[in-house]
């Protein structure tokens, strides 16, 4: 088997990128080790960027996502039981971002590749990419039983933190960039009308607490857990009762509550690894980074990792020159290393650290009242939370 | 002996409180337990907020800083052998820095006050402060051998850190917040011109360093070294090779050279007494919170409070009301609080601690990355560094 780009999983960077390339008239052939009823079923991020979006409609990908999507023009950070709305378009010259299932824009994006575009293998599990800095890569994987070979002229892995393609980039060539935190977050998912028309990101002695939406019915709630917590060990009206809490303010708002349809525990964790390229193998979304979710910026850092490898290698087809596919490691570590720090200081902001001081405490507080208190710092919150430019 | 408003410390915070009071027709005795040589000599701060600036012209003390003071309208970050300047006015609506030491401050602030002031007794010591939470507080010192009595209305301790006043506030009314650091600053003053003309902050793998003046022939420079470390391990030859080192750019840049006539380190602390207020005792400056020097926040802390101080005993004395007075506290805290925020943000963003990793090193260069180039970040700094509003 023989394709131009090899790309090793089909979330929500493989296949964006497998339709870009398509609309470029570049082919590829994405393997994917799971099923799709697994990839269409998982839950994960839920906040596109306004430049995520812009690209997922220039995509034709966009058709469900702008009728069933919710726009959302600002965030509200709630503290010290007072809220402070984040307007993004007055901040930002316009700018806002999307509320639409990570889950569902795979749905869309599947459906596409599988009436338009090339090869999608389901329960294709690669195992490994060889050759990667010749001119031939290779990514050797299992599919129906047998093994087989694709020969590419590039690969790119999208195969997630887990994944085979970062292995391929020997040790010494390698840096990784890591730090945990003590805590995770105890997701669910609810029958209930969201409680507010917006994110609210909640910061209180307690922990952090995040109101989140799927859909005008269904409610998306977190709550800051220590970390190794089993979602099993909260019972759902410990859950409620919690986020209540956490959730208090000085005015009448109130927590609707409903039945709880799912339940799990993220953890927490930052991570690069350098470089993103190695030869003719590309890294692209968690197989290369993992922002912790307080900033919602894993899937949109993903979307930009595959719009730089498409215009590079569109360029270099144009023009014959390879000088942006050089650069790819390089331009896409800018924008994570942002991403990555605005993450980090979202989690810091609003989470307790189990060993906080008093003066932690009071610092957190002042952050949050600077935010609602300077434009600049409020602009300098909204730009990063609507998006960094790609490229 | 007796007084409207018993001072306690003879540094900028005391020394201005009595001339803002003098120029209201309120009377005020100081005592400092030091003599004026000490006092004119200590080499403090020398970062004038533009509202410090304001405040010590409409007070008549600004006729020499106006003259030999050196107004600055920005700053230079440098990493990465980058440099980025920050231009205050630009970004502030017009608002600049004054570089003009703190015992400059001090010595123009004695000779008016004892030239037109009330009573200024060095070598003072204040013993305690008693009926804080009467009408008629009390300050016990000795002063020539005899121990005496001050009779007040109000005393306003401006003793510092090390002072007695913080301690007449019962421990079940206080709450103090504090961070210790892992590190100090070696700082020199030379006979070498300033090698810039603004000041420059950098950080480099080997720990930060500033490059500070005091005037066009003397420069004032700083190492970040362990703490406790003893200033006279550094031989000066190994300074200056310390100071090249990091603040290496890839231009032609040149550090000026010259003889070392003041060798110190300062430790790093951040520390929050509340509440300011106990009764008719206040406290201003140092006595009731301390920030590291990065940001040069401290003397501009106790500027703000004093000035709160002065505004709500006038407001008292013309309205009848004590709704300001006993605001106090509450009021300066705002600030102290921003204040310390950004102190601790200044310093984490160019110290390297001992335990930093390779993730934490990306982390800050990400972050004065962000700040070269988003206007918004660059204008929050510039904002907290050249002051956040009085009251």
């Amino acid at each position: 088997m023989r394709t131009t780009v090899g790309i090793i999983g089909a979330g929500p960077a493989g296949l964006l990128l497998a339709r870009l390339l398509h609309n470029a008239g570049i082919d590829s052939v994405v393997l994917e080790s799971r099923d799709r009823a697994y990839v269409e079923r998982r839950q994960r991020a839920g906040i596109l960027e306004q430049g995520t979006v812009d690209v997922l409609r220039a995509a034709g990908a966009g058709e469900r996502m702008d009728r069933e999507g919710l726009r959302h023009d600002g965030i509200e950070l709630r503290f010290d039981r007072t809220r402070h709305r984040v307007d993004f378009p007055a901040l930002t010259g316009g700018k806002s971002v999307m509320v639409y299932a990570q889950t569902e824009v795979c749905k869309d994006l599947i459906a596409l590749q599988i009436e338009e575009g090339g090869p999608l293998l389901f329960e294709a599990e690669a195992l490994a990419v060889e050759g990667a800095d010749t001119d031939t890569p290779r990514i050797r994987f299992r599919h129906q039983g047998a093994e087989d070979v694709l020969e590419c002229d590039y690969v790119v892995g999208c195969d997630g933190f887990w994944g085979v393609a970062r292995r391929a980039i020997p040790a010494e060539l390698s840096r990784t960039f890591e730090r945990t935190y003590p805590f995770g977050w105890l997701g669910i998912l609810a029958d209930a009308a969201p409680s507010h028309d917006e994110l609210v990101y909640a910061r209180h002695d307690r922990g952090f607490a995040l109101l989140s939406m799927r859909s005008p019915s269904v409610s998306r709630l977190y709550l800051q857990v220590p970390e190794g917590t089993d979602a099993e060990a909260w019972s759902d009206e410990e859950i409620w009762d919690e986020l209540e809490r956490r959730f208090e303010t000085a005015d009448d708002w109130r927590l609707e509550r409903g039945p709880i349809t799912q339940k799990s525990v993220t953890p927490m964790r930052s991570f690069v690894h350098e470089p993103m390229r190695h030869g003719r193998l590309f890294l692209a979304g968690d197989a290369a980074h993992i922002v912790p979710p307080t900033g919602a910026k894993g899937l949109n850092l993903a979307v930009g990792d595959v719009v730089t490898f498409a215009r590079a290698l569109v360029h270099r087809r144009e023009t014959g020159s390879a000088e942006l596919l050089d650069a790819y490691s390089a331009t896409c570590l800018r924008r994570v290393w942002q991403a990555e720090r605005f993450s980090y200081d979202m989690t810091t902001l609003l989470h307790r650290a189990p060993d906080a001081t008093p003066f932690d405490d009071r610092l957190q507080v002042a952050r949050l009242r600077r935010i609602a208190s300077s434009r600049a710092a409020e602009t300098d919150l909204a730009e990063a939370y609507t998006g960094f430019p790609v490229g």
